[in-house]
């Protein structure tokens, strides 16, 4: 970190690149950049800066470039890795102002925007041209899009339409010395060169500030049905789902709860869906059919309950309306802050390939057993990507601290043996780094932190993170 | 290149590795390997081996690393770039030996692949399970999975199902030095760390040798039907693509043929289908859909008719036995070889937004008279990827070697104005790398050949490609 006043010396020069009202120095306003949705880390900025165009991210990356101060790039703060806290201090940088959509090209089917666009937002304002961009975070009411991009971001809907890297054509980067790229072309197929696109997704900040997208769209799918499934048995409801694609039918999201994440959610949310659930509930399967003919998706949804029946499910629940489908998804979407409202906790990521999940469930079971700790698990179960959510419950502070990261580890080193790996939409941020040698040799690593110094020669953009 | 003698001196040491029978050095051996489906170019190697495991080819990396030798990855040798011919010589490593399927994973839906699989092979096996290997370049009957890996392949099927990169979710691969990595993970979702997956497909073999891959597999479609679209106006054709799906509907394929290119093909392919083609038809559009539900697509052909009419389409016709399907997708497929058979040719693989596909052609005729050539188009116009090949005919010797670049260079520019660029499929290989500054900066090319050097720092991996 560099002494306060070194920092502080720059703060003239960011004004006179963004103006004097996009400059912050107050404890109050750094401390609100340094905290995420993880856990409960504090790692404010030491002056904040907010941009508003591409030449002004240049010009800030090219002065701090010259003095040698670390930027973290900022996005709307929903990251569950701490991926965007400023854990080495120096310039925090928020694109919060570079928040447009710059164009809707409904006759390429493209949409081209500004890194600050909540994701939520770019759904429905597409979906006004019969448009669809499907990746969908839970947080996807106030996720932004750079974020996403940042974190190679998933979501409910992943299994079928794939993750934020399948809808990204082409990006402007503005480098850790200044200097712009495209990382692409605005094209369904490239083969020209290397795919600076893919290698930008997902590298978490750390190569480059992505200052425009542009996304692939595709046509608004016209209906979709969505039903509850109850299973008296978590791993026959982890069993159920290789098994529904495998009679040849891929839902648009299957997702996972187990019983402590529906009952805790339904108590945390104001005015719950009524559901019944029996004693004997042990998890459920939220299972979503999407497409543009109403008359195939019914089909679809019989051959689901066929399949899900031999699997010991209890009565599927159909959502009838509307009204009963928000609902639901409501209460899915809740349950991350719902569990973590409940107990002090660690969240894993964990993906594994899908007919593997009950094993991964399993081990989790036995490996808490072994070390101590309770779990909660939901998440995307139809590509496998399981979150754990660790609570503290009654464990000591000791335990928590000393003998929980070895279970982690041995947690993830299943992860690994199951052909997964340990983050599937998350990231690895700061609070996964000391994990990276499980999915990882030391040649592979090698190479990434060599990828990193070719475009970031001083480490100074979003140190600390990915490694330690 | 290295002398001879050199290479030759290396003989035994790859004998040891391979086995005598799998090393080769006869003028007739290298020429058939010095080869492929790029214009009439030859470059063989001075040696030739066939390694039949990981633990050679890394083996013989190793080899050639330290007696710093040039090795050129080749696969099926039916590149359209160039990209796996032996430009500088040395080694030649065919990874033909390396041809099993090592793993139909049905719960899973995933494969596990040695490189040398041909493509339709690959396809045919997993279809027994009932599931879909999409990506299907014209080649699919002779190319393999490592060469369209390296190359990013596409096809037809491209604009529903994506690339070739679209498929992989991990590689083995040996890196120059002879070091075996695992890029990514076997799960549909990953974040953790950069995606070298990515950054490996389409890296024409410069970065490393692809010896495994995962591919991800989807339900195979159980039915499609298939229709063939005659234009007066080419130029119509090309804007009812995008029409087609501004209506809503995602064909499984959309592909373009000028009028030369099929009068060409009916004359140059044994017993071609009877079609009923008039004076006036300019272009045809052959449009494929598919699904699970028959009903619907019989609703999909009804709705594209009535587009395609829109845009002075003449009748529409269907193919109404498996055997027509067939008789008009193996015309599609030989349109290539009829056209390079007529004459001398370059073929360039242009890419653009499918909406500027018109103003591309219009480009193409424009520049053409300009430069006196003249080319016949075809192509995947439903992702906007068109194939123009410009015949020779009676252009002088001279005009083909100076005007044409000049020509050509302008036609790239274009497609780059239009948001699109130099490749869609084939790759940069070794015809286009002269032409690499029109999509990409200084900065950009600089952090590829940056890249570049992290894998491959002594620049011995398939060089003399990609650039200059």
């Amino acid at each position: 970190m560099k002494s306060s006043s070194n920092i502080l010396s720059l703060k003239s020069h960011l004004e006179a690149i963004c103006g004097k009202e996009n400059v912050f120095t107050t404890e109050e306003v750094l401390k609100a950049y340094g905290s995420d949705h993880t856990e409960d880390l504090s790692f404010p900025p030491q002056i904040l800066v907010k941009p508003g165009s591409t030449e002004e991210v240049s010009a800030i990356l090219s002065l701090s470039y010259e003095v040698e101060v670390p930027v973290t790039p900022i996005g709307a703060l929903t990251g569950l890795s701490g991926g965007a806290l400023s854990v080495k201090g120096g310039i925090g940088l928020s694109l919060e102002r570079m928040n447009k959509i710059l164009k809707i090209d409904t006759n390429n089917m493209q949409v081209t925007t500004q890194p600050a666009v909540i994701t939520q937002l770019l759904q429905e304002e597409v979906a006004k041209y019969g448009l669809y961009y499907a990746p969908d975070p839970a947080s996807r009411g106030t996720c932004s899009i750079g974020g996403n991009l940042a974190e190679n971001s998933g979501g409910p809907r992943a299994l079928k339409y794939g993750v934020t890297k399948d809808f990204v054509l082409n990006l402007e980067v503005v480098l850790p010395n200044g200097e712009i790229i495209q990382t692409g072309a605005n094209t369904l197929k490239n083969s020209t060169g290397y795919n600076l696109t893919q290698l930008l997704v997902g590298s978490e900040g750390t190569l480059g500030v992505i200052t425009k997208a542009v996304l692939k769209l595709l046509p608004l799918p016209k209906h979709n049905l969505l039903m509850l499934v109850p299973f008296s048995s978590a791993f026959k409801a982890c069993e159920a789902v290789a098994a529904i694609f495998n009679a040849g039918i891929t839902p648009s999201a299957l997702e996972f709860m187990e019983r402590d994440a529906i009952d805790w959610t339904l108590d945390f949310v104001d005015s719950p869906p009524q559901l019944e659930i029996k004693e004997h509930h042990q998890a459920h399967l939220l299972i979503e059919v999407d497409g543009n003919d109403q008359e195939v998706l019914f089909k679809d949804c019989e051959k689901i309950s066929e399949v899900v029946q031999r699997y010991e499910a209890d009565e599927v629940m159909f959502a009838d309306s509307e009204a009963q489908k928000e609902a639901l998804w409501f209460l899915r979407r809740r349950v991350g802050e719902a569990v973590k409202a409940n107990s002090i906790y660690k969240e894993e990521d964990t993906v594994v390939p899908r007919f593997e999940l009950p094993k991964l469930l399993e081990g989790v079971k036995r490996i808490g057993e072994k070390y101590g700790f309770k779990s909660v698990c939901y998440g995307h179960a139809g590509d496998g990507n399981l979150h754990i959510n660790i609570v503290k419950a009654d464990m000591t502070d000791q335990q928590w601290s000393e003998e929980l990261p070895k279970g982690i580890r041995e947690l993830f080193q299943l992860t690994v043996d199951l052909g997964g790996t340990i983050s599937g939409e998350h990231g690895i941020g700061y609070v996964q780094k000391g994990y990276m040698d499980i999915p990882f040799s030391k040649v592979e690593l090698e190479l990434m932190k060599k990828i990193k110094k070719v475009f970031d020669p001083k480490g100074l953009l979003n140190p600390g993170k990915i490694w330690e």
